[in-house]
């Protein structure tokens, strides 16, 4: 495992336990942060033990979002020119976008547990993962907009298929909070617990129960629910047919209906 | 009307009632179940005085999914070469998706009552019909994660554009059972009764309600929702504009305006 | 400002309130209507100090939907050649649907605050709206379908991204009511008020906090989530890249971070 | 093999010629030659031992496209009722196009052979093969703007991207006579050969050559051809990497490979 | 007919010809050209006794492209602000591609009849027509490159479609002059006549014989192959199924086959 | 400039040449070949002074592809599990992608300069490059087909898009050379010189004078030539109004005008 600055790794079984590790910052995401999340996640996805993880907030809050000092430096030390500046602004956009896409496109379930602040990037890095859920008084607000811009690395794009348009709208255009308990009702979160400490607790289960099953399963399934997103109905069938014209031939399949058939809980290779 | 051996088909005036018919099996989808449900939709959409279906299940559930006595027959006797073997492979489960197409691409409403186990496949069945009605106690599960497999036969395309995304991955990655009362809630279902009677008994009143309007109107209705999950907005107003540039033309428009100002119901055509 | 026979504007600062005024017809939407849309939201576009919009029915009412008189009237005097008639229908469906797409396309937010009726085009009008709040006891319902036709100026298109697939189609197919309530479950709205008079309130204080927004950061975030309704999310990350490659560039940012830092509240540019 | 009434079928090895066989008539196409096309192709595509087809006209001509009587047989016998009559249009011309789509959708390339007048249907039934080679006078025409019509089973959809889009229109709505040695250079047919004789050796030799290869190796290549028609390059690179997960593990590529080796001719299994 | 300042404008029978009438500047393309196309496509698509346009330079060349006086003002007087001054070139940007999407939207065939030079905006102008004709020593170049700037007026988008990826590159990267003859051996255009004057007479007979067709029929086929352009094969196949069940109805496709019958031209009404 | 083993790369002015360098193996991609590709081109795109690049190939041939010791060494060590390996096989042919997607998406030209053998991998190859130029003898081949399988780096998905979908089919079908006289002729190079010396003198003469015009305005054509290649021409008409948003604010504009005008050749910042 590589070493991290800004995250906290804890390998728990086949899960590993992600906090972001700025708790003094309320977590902010500083330089190292979003540099650091691509090392991760790539070590994530190779590592075959690994079939699940779950991101939390070291401290008091999940994250800030993005580091306010990190943009002012950004800023400083570019090129005059208005057209190179703006190739250069695009890139940068782009290279933040990537470390929430490393999420997006990790083989695994990614799972957020958050409490207390979550709030401008960190509304776009809970967009990413495979499902939220939080404390009932978690503290959801897309901060962009009072910051005079348009959110720019994931939410605008990920957030509408998760929660309805109508609220999204809302949401994007007036800041305002949404707290755990409203955004389990929209679909923001799939459920709250009371506290931290449950909601940690109830998280990490989950995460071994998903990390239980057939990995290969689990890497199709979140493969294809992705793909979805984007194509239509007809290229998403015809996508998991010539997927499954391999995997339907893997042992998993048979060591599971073997199980099944014996009343037994069946163990899949990494 | 074709005969059916695992399939019960009833006509109710201008609705059929089909109940999938295999009790002793939970209503297990064996190899006839998937052909004969080619032949009743081609029927159905066929027949001008049929103008809605209802699907549910006979016994005691809805039904337990694929067959797993038909899986262990299909991967017996298929070429060993690996390449051969994956192009066969992919070519049945393009077939088995065909078996509820034909219920997507059905010009006339197809409604599922659930009542009991709703499970694996048998959600891809449901995820393909235009609306969801359940009993309070009925159970759902996208049980083809325990088997090792990704689901294949729809659940993954369809299921994510009626629930929410983070929801619908939960129910992909656990397989976890969900409730009629926690599926109405989360939009599987659009509403739950108390008993199997009762629903029955709604579904069936909805069905004749959306039969007594016009069939043109209704199938147009349909065919604009279905195009409108994979398309632009633009391109779907343009495609709803070519289409009723000749349905406009229809008598049904006249009758209907006819009727309502005259205060009566008015009758259409097949 | 223009002068509009059907519609009563009113300039509320930042805000402009819109009436759907013909509150003896139900406010049902005559030829006047569809034509005074287009010219309202070309200015609202154009015009700098106007940054929000907020759209209601004068009466009783919000309103009735399409003018039953002026279909028959233009039903009348068509060309005899089907293919022909069939063309300027088309033409009219599109030209009707632009009356709405006016307000999709508005690079400002409008909002809907409905309450009593809210039937046939009066649906596809709010879908095409950022938001819609309502009454508890408004009346939603998608009569086309009791007209004989299929919704063609918006409504299949746009209310299957907003509210549930299921419970479109139960709506689209039935034409039954939904009432505010409902209408708040489903996502029909974001939220309801007892009263008009408090929706009016509610609605207004909204759009004013909207209005106090960076309106470069506003008018960028509508057009990202119109964007990503009909685009993939590789597409719609880079688009924001792009768009903000200026955007960034902007003394809005600059503005807004000064202000966050002094605590102040930030005035921005028109 | 089936038998057909307006088709000559032969089986070469492992490649079929096909002759549309209603020479009195210059091959124009019946109500049986539309239906025989399909159950000709369905066997051809469930015939492992063949591995090409090459389609050409019996007699003097390659076809004269769709035959007027069953045009005006079809017009006879509609629902007097526009819009019901404008949906049985529909349909019917759907279930023509499919006479086509499955040459398109055939696993096994099939080669258009043509001589004197390819005309009407003809140029659709040549737009959905893979290849096209002629005679240097053969005779082609867009002939549906004389009837009065846009062509629709296929032209306009699939020709576009085989010749130049200048030249597309100009055939479409001119439906001016292209002759092979025009048809050459703006990539209408691949290359021509003096006369019917010849032609036909040529393209029979070619397809021999064809068969000669991996089928699972040419089916791939024909799958990925046609999805690279209809989506990104992306998609496209996705699809391929996915099919070739499974395909890669065939024999196929070992016994090329260890031909190629031996500098001997491979033999693969059908 | 609108009067035009930069446009000459002559009705041939069904014919329009239209000629860009600022010979002393070569034909550039200054600011009351763009607002007149607009005006006159509008015009030509609400005409029905037009039926085909022919669009050539009046004098010595077809056209310079933009008028870079035109560009200096565009510049002045704009907002300071980066952010706000992007916001306004992004709109005049798409403004000025309105006045050649008018051209491609025009449901009526136009083309392009080339001599002389044909450099920057007139290249943008050409690919937006349907087919493009020229001298033989008519001269191309996508001259945007050596302003320093990518062409913004449709070039880059429409262009490659009409001729090969790699020589679209060269044009563009290079801004190199083409000629007539290469221009035509690269599908830029359909063919090339000596002088001006054979080119005219050619191309207004080609408009001639096009406007004698069923104008039903064209602008069916011209809607077909602009959506072609943009859609899957599949998608276009229902578009034209559902555009013609209406349009097989019109008494067009009964005139044409009975003149077919009885040997004579058929007459069409507008 | 990092080193390499497989590349011989000079730097001339603002272009560099890369030559593939394994003369003795014709210059077979073997795997420190597929890696040093991803390198170089993030070096080419990150370092501001090279403007274009010119790809060739040293000694006799241009390559003959894909190393097949490399691919042996592959498929040893491999996950025996059906399902696995197929996981595994999926992500390699990814990675070889990446190889040649770094070409496309390099945001500077890349020219193919070709001679003697263009086989397999290669083809994939240079259908990523920006344009092509070649010897009249070169010598074409898609020969994966021989191999026993389909290609899979790039050929299918975006060869289809630079030469006719008909010769495309028979190139990838067959597996037949092309020669370089040919291969103009159906645009899969855009012209041919006698030797390989002028071709490399040619080619060069042609980046350079790509290399000398805005790299701002080279880049931004280059994006807008490969977005419109996926997407609608409304999509890439709004994304260039987007993108020059900022663009024409750049000082490459005012001095492109500037030369203009006083007939100097303009000078552009890296």
């Amino acid at each position: 495992m590589p070493e991290f600055k800004t995250l906290l790794v804890e390998q728990l079984g086949k899960v590993v336990h992600i906090q972001i590790n700025r708790p003094d910052k309320i977590n902010a995401m500083n330089r190292a942060f979003w540099e650091e999340m691509i090392q991760l996640f790539d070590w994530i996805d190779e590592t075959p033990e690994i079939r699940c993880a779950v991101i939390s907030g070291a401290g008091k809050h999940f994250s800030a979002g993005i580091d306010l000092q990190m943009l002012a430096e950004a800023a400083a030390g570019m090129d005059p020119d208005i057209g190179r500046k703006a190739e250069a602004i695009r890139r940068n956009v782009l290279k933040l976008q990537e470390s929430f896409n490393v999420i997006d496109r990790c083989r695994k379930p990614v799972i957020a547990a958050i409490h207390g602040y979550c709030i401008g990037g960190a509304i776009d890095l809970i967009s990413a993962c495979d499902m939220r859920y939080s404390t009932e008084d978690a503290h959801f607000s897309i901060k962009e907009i009072d910051m005079g811009m348009a959110a720019d690395v994931g939410t605008l794009q990920r957030l509408p298929r998760i929660i309805g348009d109508g609220m999204m709208r809302e949401m994007a255009y007036t800041g305002r909070a949404v707290l755990g308990t409203e955004a389990a009702r929209i679909g923001l979160v799939n459920r709250t617990w009371a506290d931290h400490e449950q909601l940690l607790a109830g998280v990490l289960e989950l995460a071994q129960e998903i990390a239980s099953k057939s990995p290969l399963a689990i890497r199709g399934t979140k493969e294809m629910i992705r793909f979805s997103r984007d194509h239509s109905v007809e290229d998403g069938l015809n996508y998991i047919a010539t997927w499954n014209a391999a995997m339907l031939q893997s042992d998993d399949l048979k060591n599971a209906v073997m199980a099944h058939m014996s009343k037994q809980k069946p163990e899949f290779a990494d």
